[in-house]
């Protein structure tokens, strides 16, 4: 088989759209920015995605158990968790344009500038030079080179300083002594930096002013942590045990970015595991191989896979670490797993004034226990499983050049379509009444999908486009005297083999190799 | 079997707390108000509820597909749809006391005041006179029934007109005529009655003033009209067909009351079904025969069920029923199901300035299609399942009457865990290794739970109070010699008969009496 072409993002975009994945979301109102739809294919790999992991976490472990707390919480909820004091981006307005930045981003920008004139200066040497060219050698010495890799440095260590500064000034500052303009009006006329909160803001209908101010949740996790004793009480866990939670979260980014990378409204997987203080650096490294081994279960290389570590820890973790996924874009955080301490339980322990603890009823000790957490976007996940798995391949065994296929190589447990169901010709009685009677045993089973609106060969490349793992097809042979009535063709979506299987037999054929429970045990 | 006793709301809600199903929200902030928490097992009954909607629409129909569209839609689709122009509430502030409350809610509860003194009436005659009491003749005499009668009709006709005008100055002199005061002052110090939209607004970070108003959303449905012809084009589907969502939706109810039946966030299921104008009532009858068919298959009975045809059609409707549900507080509202006409299409179409036409191929005809909703509230779905299935009763069997369990009565293909795993002895390591091991094989299959921390009996006990359909029971006859080794006991919730089943033939005894597939055929 040839090599596949991987389809550049461009391409994943509109595949994603033609084959109803993802919509941008009110596109008729010309769009609303950073926001998507999941369409009738999207849906159930977004969903299939989410049983997988809920399905790892909650049904597969005895001491995992599952919440879905709302998106609204008690406003204090934020103030404990250092939400409302230091969830921020500085923001600048641009007097003339009127339009709203990120100055770091601006910042950030202003680098990328300088290292693209000096990645222009490196091709032009590489041209010059050809293969006698070392790239090494010519960054230590070559004068612009090191200008432009001094400047960025310079920058990258200034802007990294101003961030940690509570005063903005320094970073109005460095838009004015880097001459940075608006890139759209191309004037520096800026206002003063000014920390602006992530969190989306609304405000209750029966309660007037400040006091009625609700948010909307910025991450999952917190739901988790107010509820750690009710849910302990009610399920009579035992540490070490864990609580696993999908859901929606929200953050007001100024700068939005990738298609649905990173989006204002977002869904978000999330398992904090409560353990014995001590134990946190077992149970990190416990849960790295964990989790790595269950991306890997979906079908994705090592290669498109790394662990990241932080550079600089959030305020509430002693480790942390990402797993990165390979996106068309390059290497992006896709999973986060922290070692959250005990900043949090005790936090909302401080505020509340309630005893967030755990009795320990062999050694007769109270304890706020540590938490080590695992997060990871479902959006993300998506991307990611969505621009591995389509490709533009030629054809498996027709070496012809012009025989080329887009093909979405899923996994069948998460593909949204198992099975297709078609008759070889919808004029013919026999065959349709065959081909539906499939179907409608089928589809308690499976999900599934008749069509009849092509041929055949188109078919099947419209199934190949969407993922779908099995097509079968009623023929003649299905209905006609001789040694293969009463069975249908098989097709498999990779190796496009044909199997001639009974009719009868085709839910015991089909179901072991679509099975979730396939999927969960090559993942544990 | 003895008749159920039913349980109060008051213990349903304690046990829905106790058993890790429904949980206040920032219960140690002292409770966010109409906000709850889905706990462990109540998050799986939540998703097998949403799963069996989810596959009856869309895995079951080739002509229903999913989607899951953004909380953020652009804000022109609340224009168009009249959200912005006319979803409000009228309210009033009392002076004295500060508070906000809904001017026809204070009404009501007037209304209600009324009504609370004739049936004292009504009660005391009942009681002097007996068995010879004519409760339809003293109605029609009694001149202080009839006073009171007469009261209630003027003011609810009274109310009725105030409703339907744009001026809220009639509710504040009804609040006036009727010397209504304050519930929680006592005095009548009323501000002016205005209208205030019920939807939660918040504000885009990146774009300043009214331009970056967000709303979030107040029903799902919008979401699929805006996606009406990404998906139609997407899916080549052809009229009649549907789209299915479930998603959450936010109202800023003044007034939220009874548990999860009125919340602020709660979660929607609706179908849009696009089809020919003309056809609306035909379709309209059927989705009402299939949605009540799709309500009896959970296990409500008839008496428990019953459409209530609304008395004013709402501006988008010509023709709307709702399936009402008998709940612990009377018969409410559970599924609405609405003629909703070409408005909300139209209503887009002419805003947006896009055709969101359909071509019929067979007729050559461009035409806007008519839409047929089934909207049902997920929260209510399972408040209604709870209620229903939660019952205190006499054991089977045990006529003592004294020996009194708590059950919850669920289908087993919905019920949160479906089979619970217990060692006999947990200090006999054979019995324990045998457990484990079936534990191991089974959670790959069904949400189980392992359970030694008490005696079977208890463990029973615990098991019946949150539904778990079998308990599988690992004893001495299971790992000594003799004719019973290698089988296990499953125990049955509601019969309370024992079997003996080979372990090797679990899966299979308990697989297809807790199949999704077998309760999706009931429904369909």
């Amino acid at each position: 088989m040839p090599a596949p072409i991987f389809a550049d993002f461009k391409k994943l975009t509109a595949h994603a759209k033609d084959n109803g994945f993802v919509f941008q979301s009110s596109e008729i109102y010309d769009g609303l920015s950073a926001a998507y739809d999941y369409g009738p294919l999207g849906v159930l790999l977004k969903n299939n995605l989410k049983e997988y992991w809920w399905r790892s976490m909650v049904q597969l472990h005895d001491n995992i158990v599952g919440l879905d707390a709302s998106i609204f919480m008690h406003p204090k909820t934020w103030k404990a968790s250092g939400h409302v004091d230091a969830f921020n981006d500085p923001l600048v307005d641009n007097k003339i344009s009127k339009k709203r930045y990120r100055a770091d981003v601006l910042i950030e920008d202003h680098i990328d500038k300088v290292e693209g004139k000096l990645n222009k200066e490196i091709a032009k040497a590489k041209k010059r030079f050809g293969d006698a060219f070392d790239e090494t050698e010519y960054r230590a010495t070559n004068g612009n080179v090191k200008r432009y890799q001094g400047e960025m440095d310079d920058v990258a260590k200034r802007l990294a300083t101003a961030m940690t500064d509570e005063n903005m000034e320094e970073l109005r500052q460095m838009l004015v002594d880097l001459k940075i303009n608006d890139p759209e009006s191309g004037k520096a006329d800026w206002t003063d930096v000014r920390q602006f909160n992530l969190m989306f803001s609304t405000q209750l209908g029966n309660i007037a002013g400040e006091e009625g101010k609700l948010y909307l949740r910025p991450e999952t996790a917190q739901g988790i942590f107010v509820n750690f004793l009710n849910v302990q009480k009610s399920t009579r866990q035992k540490i070490p045990f864990g609580i696993a939670q999908i859901g929606k979260a929200f953050r007001n980014e100024i700068v939005a970015r990738q298609f649905i990378f990173r989006m204002r409204e977002f869904e978000q997987m999330e398992m904090q595991f409560f353990i014995q203080p001590g134990t946190q650096m077992e149970w990190y490294n416990k849960w790295k191989e964990t989790r790595m081994k269950w991306h890997r279960a979906l079908g994705h290389p090592a290669e498109k896979l790394r662990f990241h570590d932080h550079d600089n820890l959030a305020h509430y973790a002693d480790a942390a670490v990402d797993i990165q996924f390979d996106f068309p874009f390059g290497f992006k955080e896709l999973e986060g797993i922290h070692s959250r301490t005990d900043f949090d339980l005790t936090a909302h322990m401080e505020l509340s004034g309630k005893k967030l603890q755990y009795f320990d009823s062999e050694t007769k000790e109270n304890y706020v226990p540590y938490v080590l957490e695992t997060s990871i976007g479902a959006d993300r996940l998506f991307l990611a499983t969505m621009s591995h798995a389509l490709r533009t391949e030629m054809v498996p065994g027709q070496d012809d050049e012009n025989n080329v296929r887009d093909v979405m190589k899923l996994h069948p447990a998460i593909a949204p379509i198992k099975v297709a169901i078609m008759p070889l010709k919808r004029n013919k009685p026999e065959i349709v009444e065959v081909a539906k009677g499939i179907f409608d045993e089928l589809r308690f089973k499976f999900d599934c999908q008749y069509d009849d609106t092509g041929a055949i060969g188109k078919l099947y490349r419209r199934q190949d486009a969407v993922g779908t793992p099995f097509c079968v097809t009623v023929d003649f042979d299905t209905i006609e005297e001789g040694e293969n009535k009463g069975t249908v063709t098989v097709r498999d979506r990779d190796t496009l083999a044909q199997t001639r299987v009974r009719i009868e037999d085709l839910v015991g054929f089909i179901g072991p190799k679509v099975d979730m429970a396939v999927l969960l045990a090559a993942g544990e």
